[in-house]
Parts: structure tokens; sequence; C-alpha cells
């Protein structure tokens, strides 16, 4: 029987925990499992069918491992034995372990919708061959629907349009596109930059039924509208994938993930781990088990886990929840909590918001306004969280947040952040905006104390 | 006589100074005094010569003092008498204060080159007048030297060949360009974007004569060589500009600063504060006077001034160091120390470096090659210092690693860092080049533990 020090079952978070579990343990075993002939970039899924024009373009290579020394075997695990520590492939064969990390993400939901299994409704599924098909019927389309206003719809609305002349639909249940993520203001504007390109957006509406024989032709909404579609794209979330876990009996935690403690180890057996998407997430603010799915905590989970292995010492701080996007253009990002979220858990808060050219001056080519939010507990003065739109800096700019969260800095630390700022680079120091927002939470904050 | 609770003296950290006391103290009136009609973005004097066209563009709008609530005074502040608390202006006004702020900045260096107030000799000064007088000789310029290769004469390199054909040479005397600020791969990488755009980069060269009849023909180096030159720019760096608060009998301290505390009060008078290039700075890593200027400190130290006018209570950290360049489309920026700078004070360190191109996948457009090196300390595993290259969001991924710094991150805590991902904004989270970096150093650091 093949055998390892250590197992990984799992795609994105499974390639970042091996090479940690490398980087730690340079002389331990590491096999990775997985189904897929090939893994794509999961946050790169929309851009294949625009931006970056096909899925071979979007493909994680398998160098990574071979750089790291992770053996890679493609196949199917259809069964975990905790006793004898074996791992059992669809096609028989078994792979010993000493330890065993789950990392098996995640699969789109398809939500119960009649109609939802017609030809050309497409749930966005993580696999190669599939999206190539998607990929090649697209350029077929007449008349797109896609279900969902989150990032993945949205991203896809964005792109799909991109060199082809189709009309897109967007049809979210709440009031705003986003809304799960970003505050109203912030939705607003990202739903304006999606509706210049000629995307229509439909907003609190349901999709009741698929229609079409067989092939999607069109889809009914709860308002009673008919919508023509030949392509139907659902982007309303995804559920973990862990019936693998659950069958070998591993205790399951929050809406059917894997539970964990903060090394990433299972409750029920100190040789299994598990990360990303398929395992029980905790907020960095309350403790409590939260549903989000991001690359960014998946990979940060999967660093402790590959760390703890053989010696559990790394503890996860919980999801901070950091994310960024960009539609027609305009980047958005989020770190940490929104006021909606601050304000659904009761949390007293002062907002402090700046706006700035990310050039100074802000004549310099490609200037951008970059609007920032900042929130702050009114009884500590520490971040709870913050938003941004603006140009390309963004991305960076929330990993800045991300920072000053996880630190727990208040405001009157991020009112001395010593930021280094460059005319073609960043805003002024002067009006830098992440510090300027900080500055103004500063007076409702001393009037509170 | 005139009379506010705050008199701040200077340009830009006065600016900053002032709406910080504005903005903690509303209920004061703050009046700032300064000898230039216009105040320039200081960071933004090269841009004049090139992407912005005319120091008209390069200005900071005085409509951020009216916003604010600042009474502006344009003049010359000549005296200053601390017992009876009054500034006298060059026109013989007088103006009583509560609290008084320097903000007075810096003026360049002028070295003790024969020749060196030839016609056409530009040191940089900070003021429009003469640097509009500097952008219109320009136009007739064929052959420009730049005497230092530090930013400002890197930058001018690579700005004043915009639109112009000139022959550029840059002459400094280390055996690199940009060697007081960056280490040796980045320096080489800088000097070498240099020369791509055709400007020649003379090393280990000094400045013996400035040659010509009245107005400047050529330059003599040290190794024998002349060359022609009818314009020379000088960079070489910036003095304090403290003569006022000398003859107002203040405490000076290193390399003619005024001496202030952690709070930026003056040791010698509590009504006195002062902040940003001319006051004294002490290194965030080991307390030591330090002679850096840059406008992120000073800003940083006026928020600080600001606040602390009428109740002393925000302490400054010390200077972190933190700033960004761009030489022909590539940016560089350092946070903390460089690997040259940790071995001058023998401190036992740990390097990580790692590449990555900033967007994922590699092939979005205008992905350009990030690369990273983190400095840990060996003994205690915090990070010291890191350096980047890349593309534009090297301006705020260096404020990442600020934010690192200021809260004395681990290597383990950066490797837990969640950043916020996505395909056109940031590099992939399996790869991020920060993280990443931490990673590897993981191992070197064990061992050495």
């Amino acid at each position: 029987m093949k055998k390892a020090d250590v197992v990984v079952l799992g795609g994105l978070s499974g390639i970042t925990a091996g090479i940690s579990c490398r980087r730690h343990y340079p002389d331990k075993k590491v096999i990775l499992i997985r189904k897929e002939g090939t893994v794509l970039i999961p946050c790169g899924i929309p851009y294949i069918y625009g931006t970056v024009g096909g899925p071979e373009n979007n493909v994680i290579p398998d160098g990574l491992l071979e750089n790291n020394g992770i053996e890679l075997i493609k196949g199917e695990a259809v069964d975990v034995d905790r006793e004898k520590k074996v791992v059992t492939m669809k096609d028989g064969q078994e792979i010993g372990y000493e330890k065993l990390v789950f990392a098996t993400g995640s699969v789109p939901l398809i939500p119960p919708i009649p109609g939802i299994d017609k030809e050309n409704v497409f749930p966005v599924k993580k696999e190669f061959d599939y999206l190539s098909e998607v990929h090649s019927q697209m350029d077929e389309v007449k008349d797109l629907v896609i279900i969902g206003g989150g990032f993945i719809g949205m991203e896809f609305a964005d792109e799909c349009r991109k060199g082809r002349d189709i009309n897109v639909t967007v049809v979210e249940a709440l009031p705003h596109c986003l809304q799960m993520a970003m505050d109203n203001e912030f939705c607003d504007e990202a739903q304006a930059k999606l509706e210049e390109t000629g995307v229509n957006i439909l907003v609190n509406e349901k999709v009741e039924a698929i229609l079409g024989n067989g092939k999607v032709t069109g889809v009914k909404l709860s308002g009673g509208q008919e919508l023509k579609a030949d392509m139907v794209i659902l982007g309303i979330g995804a559920v973990p994938s862990t019936n693998l876990a659950k069958n070998a009996g591993l205790e399951m935690g929050f809406k059917n993930t894997i539970k964990v403690d903060r090394y990433m180890q299972t409750y029920n057996d100190p040789d299994v781990y598990a990360c990303g998407d398929c395992a029980e997430k905790q907020s960095f603010f309350d403790g409590r088990p939260t549903g989000v799915m991001l690359a960014s905590i998946a990979t940060a989970e999967a660093r402790i886990a590959g760390a703890n292995l053989f010696s559990p010492t790394h503890q996860n701080c919980g999801a901070i929840s950091v994310f960024s996007t960009v539609i027609n253009g305009r980047a958005f990002g989020v770190a940490g909590l929104t006021e909606r979220m601050a304000t659904q858990i009761g949390a007293r808060i002062v907002i402090g918001t700046a706006e700035a050219p990310d050039t100074h001056p802000g004549g310099m080519p490609n200037s951008c306004l970059t609007k920032v939010k900042l929130l702050f507990s009114k009884d500590t003065g520490v971040i709870m969280g913050g938003s941004i739109s603006g140009g390309k800096p963004v991305g960076e700019m929330i990993n800045v947040l991300s920072a000053c969260i996880m630190h727990r800095m208040t405001a009157d630390d991020i009112v001395k952040f010593q930021m280094g700022t460059h005319p073609a680079l960043t805003s002024s120091p002067i009006v830098y905006p992440i510090v300027n927002a900080a500055c103004k939470a500063i007076i409702p904050l001393k009037k509170s104390a």
C-alpha cells in the first residue's frame, strides 16, 4: 500500500496546505489527491469569459506542487478509514497517511427552482471541462440571464459582454446587488458602473421558474415578468463539499462544514485537519460561526493547518473577511464588518469617511477618486471594518485595512499611520484617505468617550 | 495685535498640523503663516518637468485651509518672542499665540563645489516661481547633468526626458544610485530601468567643479572626465530650515533639527511644538536620532503635534521610514530597514523573498512581476523591514508592510495574514508575495530558534 506522512484531499487550499506543511516539515512526504485533472484559479473563473479568453489561461500550474516536493495523485477519494488511517480511491487504490487534511472546498448551491435542470442552465462549477463547455456555448448566446447579483454574478455580467454582443440581465432577490457584502452606497455605485456597460439589473426579483422545452428559453420572475434567455448562469452561493468527511464520522459544524478548532484540527480526530470552504469558520469579531467563503480565508487557514500538522501551535484568529472586486473598471473592497453588519449585531459605531484622488496631484494620468469608509467601535475606538472603492490600488489598500483590523488598531493608531506616498502611486500624504477617515472619526469618538 | 490660539509656521506639514488641531479642538482659532504664495506638493516636484506639465498643476489648494477654518497669512515670520508669545513678520506685523508650531521644513543642501553659484545650476527649492523659471529654462537645454542619484535625482532624470530630446546624465558618488534607501538588487533594477530610457548614469563619481563663464557649460568629475552641461540640477539632500527656531532659543537636536519629545513638544517650551523636516526624528527601531526626511513622516508627525497642542497624549512611535518611487514605469518601495541598514547595526536577521505577478492569472492585462524581500529578527521573528518592486500596487503594498512593522508583527503573524485578492488587482492568494516571503523565512527562523 502506498503511504505518506501527509495526505491532502483537495484543490486550491490543498495546494497551499501541502506547501505550508513541506515548509514547516521538509522531511515529511506529502501526497495531494484531487479529482480534477486541472485546477482552476477560483476567483479567475468569471474572467475566463472575457479578459483572459478561456479556461486554459486560468490554471494553477502543477509545477507549484513539483517545486515543493509534493506528489500529485489525480483521482477521486471515495472513503476514509480513520482507524486504519487509509484513504481509498475510486479505482480501489489505498493510500495510507499519518496526518490527513480535508481541503475539499465547495460546490455551487443549486436552488430548487422548477426547470433548474434544463439544458444551458449552468451553476458555476470549478471544473475545467465543464467551464470550457460553457465557454463554447456562450458564443452562440443572445440572451443571458444571471441569477444572483453577488460577486460571481456581477463579475460574470461584466465579463460576458466583453467581445460579445449579448443581452445580459442580472436577477437579484434582495433590494441591492452585492448587499450581503457591501453597504448600500457602494452597492449603488457598483450597480451603476455595471449598468453603464449595458447590463440590465433587476432587484427585488426572484426567479420562479426556468422555462423551455429541454433547453432553456426564458425565466419567469416573481413579479410576473418573463425574460428571454438562451443561457442561465447561477451565482447564488456555494455549499461545502463534505460528504467524504461526514461519512468518515467527523463531527460536523455550522451549515454542513467540518468542525475544527483554532489549530484547524478536527474535533474528534487529532490526526485529521480541515481548511478552506469545507471547514467551519468563526468570525474574527464575535467568534460565532460564519458562512463566509473566500480564497483569502481558505489559503490563510491552509497555511495554519499545514504548519500545525505535527505540532499544533499556530492559532487561527478567525475570519476577518477581506475581499475585492472590479466592476467595469472600478474596484471595490471590504475588510471586516460593513455598517449593515455592525448595525445588525447592535454594535455602537462611529463612522469616518474620506475621499481623495489616488495620485497627487489629482491631474496625474489615470488618477481615480478613492472613497474610504471606516467603522470604529464607539466604546473602544478599535477598527471594526472598512470599505473602499477606487482604482487598482484598492486591492492593496484593503489589505492595509486587513492588517489594521488583525492588530486591532484604534482610530488614534491609524491617525498616526506612516504611509508611504508617491505622486503616481498613492493619494497625497495630506489627504491619504485611510488616515483621513480615521481623523474624521476622532471627534465623534471623543464626544462619546 | 492680531492673536490666535494656535500659530503654525510652515508649508505641507503645517497645513496638516493645522487641520489636525482644528479636528481635535474645533473651538480654537488657528493661523498658518507661510512665506510662499503657493505651496507645491513636494513629492510632485520632479513631475512638474514631465508628466504633470508645469508647477501650476502641482499645487496644494488653499481651499484645504479654508474648508478647515484655518486663517492663512502669507508673509515671512522673522522673529519669535517666546516670553511675550508673539511672532513678528517681516513687515512689522505682530501675531500673538497661545501655542506655536514650527513646521518650517527643509531647504536643499548646497555642496561647496567650485562654480556651484553659476547660472543654470539649480538646487531643488520648493518655490513656485523658482521652479517655473527652471521649467522654462529647461526647454532650451541640450545637456542636463543631475548631481545625486537619490530619489529626487532619479525621478528628475526620468521625467525631464518626457517630451524633450535632451541628454541627461546622473552623477552619483556612491557605487549605486539610491544606495542610501534600497538594497543593491533593487538599486540595480532601478538603475537599469532608468538607463533603458536613455539616461546616462555615472556612479562612483564626484563632481569636482562646475565649469563655465557665468553660465554653466559643463561639470568636471573626480575621475577626470568633463561632461557638457547647459543645466545642472542638484539633488543631494536637504537641511532643516531652523534658523528662526534657533534664534528663538529653542534647544536644537541632531543635525540642526529642533529637539522634540514623543509628543512633538519642544524640549524647553511646553507651548511650542515642531513637526516635519525641521523637527528631530528618532528611529522606530532603535530610538536613535535619524536624518530621514519623508512626507509620510512629516504628515504623521503633524497629525500628532496638532492633536497634542492642548493636551499632550498622542505619542510618536518613531520614524519607520516608508516610501515609494517610480522609475520608468516600475515602482519601488521600502518600509523600515533594508538589509544594508540591518547589517550596519549588527542585527541578526533572516530574509525571506518571493516573486509573483500582481494579477492572477499572470496573463491578465498589465500584469507586472512583483518582487518582495522581508527582513525578520532572527531572535524574535519580528519584521524589521521590507522592500518591494513591481507595478502600481507597490505603493499600497508598502503600506501593508508599514502596518505590519508598526504593530511589530512576526513572520508567523504575517504567514496568517488574511489578504483580499482579486484577479485584476492582486497576486493569487496562493503566491501572494508578502505572505510567501514570510513563509520562506519560517524555516531559517525555526532553525535559529
